[in-house]
């Protein structure tokens, strides 16, 4: 992400504090775990969620310092559940750096996620807010359940509204809980809980689609794995789904379905390839933005100032971002 | 656990709730999910914790219904950790019961012992306790960070304040977060608090330490495992430190510390014989039997009653238990 972009711009000071907060979890245990945290933070990402979290809870005169505590709270949430689902994929690098699966036993991974997920949990409890602490858990069940639907039952299964489902669980589910918690945090009216709400759920949904996008039209270099890797793990994601319903006919397509979703290395090569060039990820990209287009509807019922100016420049940058 | 013991007597139809909500949190979800549920529930053991809890909730006229969600949110913390813990230890058997580890993949078992964390934490915050929560997400962190030292720092440790320390966070804590909890929820007194937490932290010591004790004078058929299993694996428990301390210049005890704790088969098997016929074993229960007596020291500063009769029978069988 462009750090000069003006969202990130207005709570610089507040991301660098979620850091710190995360950093210091690892404080006072053991150094490898000091060493795994650093090595999560520093090959950390974008920090949308916090971004969001903080912007939602100013917009509306929430308390700063909670509000920190909820994103750092967020945030670690969110790295636990990559430092397991890496686990559980094998997956070797992430943004191309290394993942601590790849340089771990799966003991120590496991355990390090489990830590993630408590100190989580013990931030989210520092909020001091009850319906926070409901909605943290309610979340944490979400994603959890949504990894094991994903893990049992999602092997070629290109029904849309399972596609939805399980990106609401696995990624819309904790962007809704950053923007509503920040209002609980901020004590938002009904209706500003439920656009806030809203807002978070559709950049979630806006934000996942983009990700599933890039996984066939980006490179492997940005990638840090190969491209299409979802279609060849058997998944189906959207410019799939769509692609599949207007090439019935293809072989390609009925032979990757009828086989279970294995193909060789050949004909995936081929599969992806027609993917890419095809309409199919227009058509999905369109449907993002109508997300979008959807959350920021929502926004502008919530009060104006720069708050909600980098909220709105944040959900333009979901369906613009390369990576 | 014999059922007729009375301090299971009082709380019997309480502890089928215990069980029946802690069923329910895999309704509505995967059926795998519930199927690995019903089998831990149904493998589950003695229910000390949510005997503890209830008992002492109800000494101090803490409300049942939030008692009863406060014990099925500690219980499936606890069969959480057991979950992580077998799949780290790569454990076939439990309580001689095969484990999920040894039915699923990897992944399936990480992703339940997750989601049992997440439904622990869910329950935990429908207490509806903000200091009940805050403790419920530190006893996570404190189980958890001894996991990591356990899987980093014990092979082969032999000091005995590193031992407590390393059962404090394995078993204790959750003891006393479940005594400590009830109080909380009962709204007990500064004082009461204090004497529920000491209670619950020296009977958890005392149960750690029978336990290891039972590892080696029970029997495999009923550990489940293998005489001597902690040994066996590097991990010097209380009898073994003991035994070590008096016998410092036994040539199996010699090269047993000297070689990392590795031994051939044949040595191991006669070192845990020779710790099982000398007297660090008696040592060693007389120290657990002594925790239990500081334990009921603190529990008779408590309302009297029939439910501070069964806690004190309780910590009294756990010195009395044979597995």
């Amino acid at each position: 992400m462009n750090n000069n972009l003006s969202f990130n711009n207005l709570v610089i000071e507040e991301i660098k504090s979620v850091e710190n907060l995360m950093r210091d979890q690892a404080k006072d245990h053991h150094a490898d775990l000091q060493a795994a945290l650093e090595h999560l933070i520093s090959s950390g990402g974008k920090r949308i969620r916090p971004n969001i979290t903080l912007l939602a809870g100013r917009m509306l005169n929430g308390n700063i310092n909670r509000l920190i505590t909820l994103s750092a709270a967020i945030e670690l949430l969110h790295t636990a559940t990559l430092v397991h689902d890496d686990l559980i994929d094998g997956s070797l690098l992430r943004r191309g750096i290394p993942t601590l699966n790849a340089r771990w036993s799966p003991a120590a991974t496991v355990l390090t996620g489990d830590f993630l997920f408590a100190k989580a949990a013990k931030l989210a409890s520092e909020t001091d807010s009850i319906p926070v602490m409901k909605l943290f858990a309610n979340t944490l069940v979400i994603i959890v359940n949504g990894e094991i639907s994903q893990l049992f039952s999602s092997r070629c299964n290109h029904n849309i509204d399972q596609y939805y489902q399980r990106i609401y669980e696995k990624t819309a589910s904790l962007f809704e809980t950053s923007t509503l918690a920040a209002g609980l945090i901020a004590e938002a009216s009904e209706a500003e809980k439920e656009y806030l709400r809203q807002f978070g759920y559709e950049i979630g949904i806006a934000f996942q689609i983009i990700d599933d996008i890039l996984d066939f039209t980006s490179n492997a270099e940005k990638l840090g794995k190969p491209v299409g890797g979802d279609l060849r793990h058997g998944l189906i994601t959207l410019p799939a789904i769509y692609y599949f319903e207007s090439h019935q006919n293809e072989s390609n397509v009925k032979n990757y379905i009828d086989q279970d979703c294995f193909l060789t290395n050949t004909n995936l090569d081929i599969l992806i390839e027609q993917i890419r060039n095809s309409d199919a990820i227009n058509t999905a990209y369109e449907k993002a933005k109508s997300h979008v287009s959807l959350g920021i509807r929502a926004l502008l019922r919530l009060p104006e100032g720069d708050d909600r100016n980098a909220l709105e420049e944040m959900a333009n940058y979901v369906t613009n971002r390369s990576i």
